[in-house]
């Protein structure tokens, strides 16, 4: 199984600018208060990788419907994800100044402002799911599912559920299995919902769909872990933080608990069990397999 | 038309009781991590009037489903309704350590879980909204439009936008067509969509919806002027804060634009509005009419 690195690079770079040329559009402009609407603007176009709505067009694809059909949910979870690092950057949260080595929103439009513009992403981006029923190809039906599993998903029990965790935790060792726990909500589950979301907006049938549910499981723990090894070993004008800010900031990480070496099995380990997660599939699901492989060798 | 003031009361006190059976039920319990539960619980038993949700209900009701068809939609309405006070009362908005006489979400939980109250509340919201779609006599066609109106309602362009204009003209001289906006924006937006919400579900034909939409309009303008009223001549125990803090910090209201007696004339042109506005209805309309009545007789 040879990995085309370049080819599967120029792949994604491909996908993500379908991504971003939507995204954008789907926010309101010209409209009243213009400073939320600039700090919305502000808080997307933060130079992201789009994995999250590649995930959700790609599930569609494997459902059988195109891209087009779940673009408005796509860019809806990208501004869930968007929202989300707004809120987590605030003073009262992770106190983060930076972000992709940019200013992050409160620094740059005051704190209660960046409160609401995480709350109108939010918004805004039910508004556009809702609006997906009305796309061809997708029913009132699948919508409204997909829209509750992405609620639940990003809810008190999912990704907020993990950040309220991180929080908790904060300054303390972290024991492995706690670790792995917050990780799969803060991280995990709105993996897990943007793949089964384009999936379940295309109707695709159950077993295939716990395939992807499994892979998404596998994938965002991949991610986690080489996000923690590139935080030791990346190249800080790539990944857009200063390197080593876990070890100064004392966070348990795959590589603290694990060490270098033992981290990047765990990765390997966890991509190994991507590829076994879609073994029902054949080649139309090469791109999902080389995107969990891409894990171990991205570069932020 | 005589108002029977003593026996609305009742009557508004059985539906907010019957809201509050509901509303609890609807929140996670006895689920991980613990903390962000307990507080999305505070910040809902807040005493509230519920009045949001039992506007959805009699939306509902108009149209011809009953209370049960609507339920998992108004408490979702309330929800949202409450994230939003716990999100205006953070330290960077109005940094209120009060609300209704009880310590504020963040004053008891913290900042950080304030935010993240706020949002967790603002996801159950949509996940409930969601679930409608699964009770007989609603189809997943009106719920998926429902859905999109709330999220449009309480956006950048509805509450959201009109928190933003708030914060905006904070210490400043309102004129008196952007208090208004303000108004119809912060405030306005969420009645609005309540009362629609419900009559979606039920399927309402659209005359009918377009004059709820009409009342809705009217009763939010009515309901504001009565808060800056009450805010001068209420009585402290009953309506939760400090008499007179509007004039303490120097906000601009209905009262310091027009005076006591200015104020109150408009409200009552208000409530003459919202009764123009139910022409096309009878008898079934009565207790919106006594809802609207009763915005010039309430104490709190």
């Amino acid at each position: 199984m040879g990995f085309d690195k370049t080819g599967f690079l120029k792949q994604l770079q491909t996908r993500k600018e379908q991504i971003d040329r939507s995204l954008l559009g789907f926010l309101p402009v010209d409209v009243y208060p213009p400073i939320i609407h600039e700090a919305m603007y502000y808080a997307v176009s933060n130079g992201g990788k789009r994995l999250r709505p590649i995930m959700v067009v790609e599930g569609a694809r494997l459902a059988g419907i195109p891209a087009d059909s779940v673009m408005l949910t796509a860019c809806a979870i990208e501004m869930i994800h968007c929202y989300s690092l707004v809120h987590d950057d605030l003073p009262s949260m992770d106190d983060d100044d930076l972000r992709r080595g940019k200013p992050t929103c409160h620094i740059v439009y005051g704190e209660a402002a960046a409160v609401l513009t995480g709350d109108a992403l939010l918004s805004r981006a039910f508004e556009l799911m809702a609006a997906n029923a009305s796309v061809s190809g997708v029913t009132p039906q699948a919508a409204v599912e997909m829209i509750g599993e992405v609620a639940v998903a990003i809810g008190s029990t999912g990704m907020i559920g993990g950040q309220v965790l991180d929080l908790q935790w904060e300054g303390q060792q972290i024991p492995f299995s706690d670790l792995q726990r917050l990780h799969l909500l803060k991280t995990g589950a709105l993996f897990r919902a943007s793949l089964r979301s384009g999936a379940i907006l295309g109707g695709m049938e159950a077993q295939q769909l716990q395939d992807l549910t499994d892979y998404a499981r596998h994938f965002g723990l991949a991610f986690q872990i080489t996000d923690d090894i590139l935080d030791v070993c990346g190249e800080e004008e790539i990944i857009g933080k200063p390197v080593g800010s876990d070890q100064k900031n004392a966070k348990t990480t795959y590589v603290s608990l694990f060490g270098l070496k033992g981290a990047l099995d765990m990765a390997r380990q966890s991509v190994e069990q991507c590829m076994a997660s879609l073994r029902g599939f054949g080649d139309e699901a090469d791109f999902l397999r080389d995107l969990a492989r891409f894990t171990l060798f991205r570069q932020s």
